[in-house]
């Protein structure tokens, strides 16, 4: 099919089915593009998002000291890097393995039956690995220190921030169940959801806790900066919790067998 | 089905007409969902939306004082922690009760047929109960005091406030009876037009009469802080009186038999 | 077909035929859904745009004064309300009467047999009306006067003036074509992009002429404030201008016979 | 197909075919489509981020002296102007040229086969001319002098600056590869998702390289300012070897033979 004008991929549909690889078994390959596909992906995801953070921490506009009180516009550039660089790499990785790209999430999907125990792990070990790697690049390849750990602001004590995380979470999850997970007209267009879902996250959390909902995106600048604050923890605690919460709340929903019409 | 690779939720297919509780009747289960799902996404609307304003009003840019004039940047953020916080959550709960989370808009949808009169007022109450909800769970997990009340600017007189209230609903629940209750091509996308409604309300009204469109929105933090300004019937008036501009037009241009292509 | 649950408009599907007035001739009712829609659609799309820039005119952070230098905050919000509010509102409108909302959008459809003379003219009197009726209310509903006028800053000479606002108009009504006049699966969503491309315009355009791209857009305010500068013409002109060379490079490119696929 | 009321494009269905100028032969047709398609649409798309980021350049927020910081406000602004231009002027440019308006885009497209090598080079000429257009006429159009050119901040060595943008550029043409050429349910609005590729992109490098990611867009205010800085090559290579990376990924994730389910 070559039009006379214009974007073809003429190889493309008669090269699908033909693995270069293919002397590595089915099954295995599955486990193998799953690793590079979330390794990539979490990379590219953090890559950016952690970037644009920079930017918005060496901006002139931010107080500094002790009082200092959040700057609107910061935020929202913060908050607007994670957002957008979620939502153009989960439809990128989409149909690759899901974009993932965060083990609360990869552990609700397990939990639905989305993916396989198996599967899981194979994306944990992924996810922690991009992780480090786009913290230490972004480390090496932007002039200034690395600042982009998530901490908790002066007024936030442990056992608040903890539940910050795990609503912020249990909402990302929850809804990545409902537009991804279940199959309806608007699936193909998820990735925009799920995106827009951890921008309110980061609006509203980023000020207190750094806006984590993701143990891997956590650990990643702890691991390279290196810098573990006694309340690491709570960037694992608060996102399997909160997805404990999107996954039981899912149960309850599909229980009650809620289907209205399938727009 | 199951493909070699990443996401696959081989169980739901098979178990979507399972109810957990179906000793419960069909019509009964139909009143505990619209209850439950208008109670948790009214809830997850508001508490990403009072949450993220919480930020904005402890933000360093923000005059203070009786000559306060409003800060785009902060009036932006809020803005966008309401517009796109409906739109996620609309699109997460659209297809379990449709993702109405305000009272004015079950009016509206009652009027045109959308929704029974009873569900209405099911609906009512889970929004009511939601509202408070978040306003009680932002207040205790959030630092500082909740700063989320609809209030009017020292320059917006009570009988401006009500009717700028008016016109902001009379488009939301206009927007919603034309992308979402006709149905179309773009229907499956509706929550995204419906949080840019809300978006351009917001921006067009966080700084005189905080925005509400909403008689939950501002019912459930004048609870919790609690406030009641003399004026806070407008709140509910306003609203209501909006969606009756809406229905009321709505009916002109179906009488006068619009249709165009179905795009 | 009335499921147990949330959202269905029973009677929407039987009734969709029965016009209230059909005792109106088919052919003029389609003349009245078109000056009534194009009037509530333009005074809606400006009633929000007008609104929000309100609201950034009285704005802290402001410089005045003859070397008044563009605040990007304040330029983003209006920007903002002038663009979401046109996708908004189009994309209501959109099968009510295509939701052109500006006469030089209404003559380049009329060029590309989009819509017939007379129904331009139809359109451009219920636009002018829309934009009046629009200015008016939100001088008398918001505090403050109404500071919504399209006028040339400082270093910005009539000449220069009148060419941005033809260039701005070519892209917005170019795009316009290609979006939904040409029929292909994304015409259902063009609101969305043609509400961006009111954006970009804006974004350049505000600091320098106000960013009409609209000859009604610029007459509303005209009126209602009163104030007309002399170069009030090139907010005609310009618009009009743009329209011509938006036709004559898409007439270019028809004739080239372009279609690559239809995706 | 003549409706009642509103939009219609009665003449455009039957002359559909009818090239005005089928004196010239097909194969021809498709170069000079090509080759104006590509001029008018990076001509459309640099016009409009040129335009914006002069606004922002000349705003009061701006910092200046060695010492100066990035201001997120201005930042995002630019960002915005280049990500969202790009959208929408791919987005009407898709079914005309595949809207490629980088030659690190077509030369990943015809490493792919997406494009023919004849074609890139075609585009290629379009692409800068386009630029240098784009750059002389806000130059001219618009008030002070052109401040567009993307330069190295002075925190970035050249190595940096070099290597960020051959990360930036990877993105950016791994998300074209995975949701435009790449033939899926959402390949209809891919503009949308390599618009907020790009603006991703500038919101992590503007304030570190400029955000470059592509060859024309800083040749072109090169040219017309004039002013070649001694690193002005890793414009030119940062992109190319981004591309080279995204290809190798994409090969390699193809290589695996990655197909979930296509939503
Ligand atoms: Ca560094
Ligand atoms: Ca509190
Ligand atoms: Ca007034
Ligand atoms: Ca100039």
């Amino acid at each position: 099919n070559t039009p006379a004008n214009g974007l073809n991929v003429p190889g493309m549909k008669y090269q699908r089915k033909k693995p270069y690889l293919h002397f590595v078994p089915v099954a295995f390959r599955g486990t193998i593009v799953t690793w590079i596909g979330e390794f990539v992906g979490t990379f590219l995801f953090l890559f950016f998002a952690f970037a644009g953070t920079e930017v918005a921490n060496i901006a002139v506009a931010r107080d500094s000291g002790p009082d200092a009180r959040p700057n609107p516009a910061s935020l929202l550039y913060i908050s607007l890097c994670f957002g957008i660089s979620l939502m153009v790499n989960v439809w990128a990785f989409f149909r690759i393995t899901g974009g993932m790209f965060n083990p609360a999430v990869s552990l609700g999907l397990a939990m639905v039956g989305g993916i396989t125990w198996k599967r899981m792990l194979v994306a944990w070990s992924a996810q922690i690995v991009g992780s480090i790697a786009a913290a230490a690049l972004v480390s090496g390849l932007f002039p200034g220190s690395l600042g982009v750990n998530t901490t908790l602001s002066s007024g936030t004590s442990v056992v608040r921030g903890l539940f910050i995380e795990v609503f912020l979470t249990a909402e990302l999850v929850f809804v990545i169940f409902m537009l991804a997970v279940e199959k309806n007209k608007a699936t193909f267009i998820a990735p925009v959801g799920i995106g827009l879902a951890l921008l309110i996250a980061e609006l509203a959390g980023v000020a207190f806790t750094g806006g984590s909902l993701n143990p891997a995106r956590s650990f990643g600048p702890a691991v390279v900066t290196p810098h573990f604050p006694g309340y690491h923890w709570i960037y694992w605690v608060g996102p399997f919790l909160g997805t404990l919460v999107a996954v039981l709340f899912y149960k309850i929903v599909r229980g009650l067998e809620y289907e209205v019409d399938n727009p």
